[in-house]
């Protein structure tokens, strides 16, 4: 397929490396910044563009890739007809295209992307959804000359899927970062806890969570709770996640 | 080292097997409960013990591998000399085995262990602690037996370790069941975001946290945030968590 991709993330980033490379031609690169425009367009072989209105209107597939809340304002300056037009969104819905197109859809990649790090889309789940049989059908033959993983999901259960997604990855990246603060506070290094979040996935990838939830909160173990926030009392919002989070486990194994 | 292991929970069983792995002789297992000294005796070919009293006097080490708000009334009741005696807790401070022994002492792995899966010493860093510069060297040596990461560390110190580790081992655990509620309860399978959590950790092998944060909240896309909280709405426990994880994530990067 010929393909021109509007936007220049962390996403935009690696599914264009992943289109190419399994034979797409990305012919531009859209963003608002040029810089960014140029950076990714040199990686893809392809030609940066500023302005919407230069965008080639005879590719196969336009994805916009942007922020969610700039993804409805990108497509209505876009006027295409029949040409297929998606976004890679877990949250904004396949309205937000309606209108810009006649075929429009979503590829929803279930991965975290940083542009620092490589990413193989091999095990990647895809979620597909296409406005008609026809684009979703196109759009999953698309999908899967990157991964074999494609599932159907309309925007409703891609949302869920995409809620979910943020509590397995985005919030246990953080509880990282604040990991990391509670042991630089205390001139300890954050490598002291690589092995232990390794194996913490490393763990779910064979058993399910709740089989092998560990530490104070699961064994209900009121001293050292008592300790641990004695210890974080001076920093309010450390406080108060330790004690939700902890009261949540304490909650969910109590009820079976 | 002659080794007496009270105890027959998760650390008990791995630390166990490591030490055994790595030369030691393990003569007893103790457990409150036969049926576990037993399961665990046999794995280590030791003998199992159900009462204090038959513990054997005449071993080099004895480790006490119980729930935190059990390490000092099992150590009260060891009527030791001079024999080395340590806890494995991270919590725990060395004070809870004063009086129990003149040797005490604490090696604290740093790792999350489950009885389902087997785990490589290796790369887990141990906190030693002794109370005297002749048990910290013997500790050490001891250590070194089953991993080369060794660390030097007092009781105050080792809690925030501790600490620590639940920020980024249970309470991320406990985000992957959540994740995997979301899922359920949207007849989608947890194994769809296994790719994810795996990505998420191998991400922080590498890099520092904060470094690679994704998401909404990393972005301020309020827009995608007020979807999700009105998505969970009628779940006030997850509401409030995903309030409160957002938050934190918007305050940490608001402030570089």
């Amino acid at each position: 397929m010929k393909i021109v991709l509007l936007g220049s993330g962390n996403v935009a980033t690696h599914l264009g490396q992943a289109l190419k490379q399994a034979g797409n031609e990305i012919l531009q690169v859209w963003s608002r910044k040029a810089v960014n425009a140029n950076a990714l367009a040199s990686i893809l072989r392809a030609t940066a563009v500023e302005r919407l209105s230069d965008i080639d209107r005879a590719a196969d597939l336009y994805v916009i890739s942007v922020s969610d809340d700039a993804i409805k304002e990108v497509a209505g300056l876009l006027t295409l007809e029949n040409q297929l037009l998606i976004h890679t969104s877990g949250s904004v819905g396949i309205g937000a295209l309606a209108g810009a197109s006649n075929n429009i859809g979503v590829i929803y990649p279930v991965q975290t992307f940083s542009k620092v790090k490589a990413v193989s889309f091999d095990t990647i789940p895809l979620a597909v959804e296409g406005n008609s049989v026809e684009v979703q059908e196109r759009l999953t033959k698309l999908a899967l000359t990157i991964s074999p993983r494609i599932l159907q999901l309309n925007s409703e259960g891609r949302r869920s899927l995409h809620v979910a997604a943020v509590f397995a990855c985005n919030f246990s990246n953080h509880l990282y970062t604040l990991a990391k603060k509670i042991l630089n506070d205390n001139q300890l290094d954050f490598d002291l806890i690589r092995p232990l979040i390794a194996e913490t996935a490393e763990k779910v990838q064979q058993f399910e969570p709740d089989q092998v939830q560990t530490g104070p909160a699961k064994r209900s173990d009121l001293q050292t709770l008592e300790a641990h926030l004695a210890l974080l009392k001076n920093q309010p919002q450390l406080l108060e996640l330790y004690d939700k989070l902890s009261r949540s486990i304490i909650d969910h194994y109590k009820a079976f």
